[in-house]
């Protein structure tokens, strides 16, 4: 597994007030997003940060088992996107090697791709993920579309 | 405001575990690390992890008042950097007009620079950060050195 960070996920209870701050307030430009469910923006190169309504998170990230920390309680989860299904297996079967703890098994994604989720030994969730939609440009420029599950 | 992160700081009650997970377990170089507090891995371009003891990252970013959202307490903060403490008063001003609330007024940091946090609407922490020790390179490269407080 690579040290690579391509998402940073945040869960809100309010999403109509985190969007008024981030989009409306800071100015800052949705790279994409769904009304009433998720906003993303460039924050970086090749970085996006997500803000979805927490429980949308929670149900899709799932929590590991038998962790109670307040990390695996964060309402945050930090993505690491590879190239393939095949690639997610590989990191996920990594990061258990290395002391993890899988909370979803690699499987078909929401988005339309393929991910799984394994959290660190302090309870903080990572998504391994293949987003066939997502891809980044020479010059960072992270582009985002839908694809069909 | 920019849209952009820096740092992503997760705070652990045990980090020796989570350097055994990062660092030995999944390979990861050490970008810089103060043994027994905190370990820095660069995780894209212009981007760090920090792994912090939880104790010592809340004690640093404080918490905004009257907010007791999962969010609010989550062990995390993304920080933001500008080029100078002028830079970080005024997008701590930024983010204030913009719906957000002070977690911790700006004035000098224990790294030797100058910073503040506020948190957003639904209590995520943001650190803004002038650090003389940190820099990009044009390819990305993050240097991070200590600087004197």
């Amino acid at each position: 597994m690579d040290p690579s960070i391509c998402f940073i996920t945040l869960g809100t209870d309010d999403l109509d007030a985190a969007r008024r701050f981030y989009i409306d307030g800071l100015g800052w430009p949705p790279l994409f997003e769904v009304p009433g469910e998720i906003v993303f923006v460039q924050v970086g190169y090749g970085l996006t940060l997500s803000i979805w309504t927490a429980d949308k998170l929670d149900a899709d990230a799932g929590s590991p088992p038998g962790t109670s920390s307040s990390a695996a309680s964060a309402p945050i989860t930090l993505s690491h996107n590879v190239g393939s299904a095949e690639e997610v297996d590989a990191v996920m079967a990594a990061a258990v090697a290395a002391g993890g703890t899988v909370g979803k098994e690699a499987g078909p994604a929401e988005f339309g791709g393929y991910h799984g989720v394994f959290a660190d030994p302090s309870g903080f969730r990572w998504e391994v993920a293949h987003n066939p939609g997502w891809s980044v440009a020479d010059d960072g420029t992270v582009r985002l579309v839908p694809v069909d599950s």
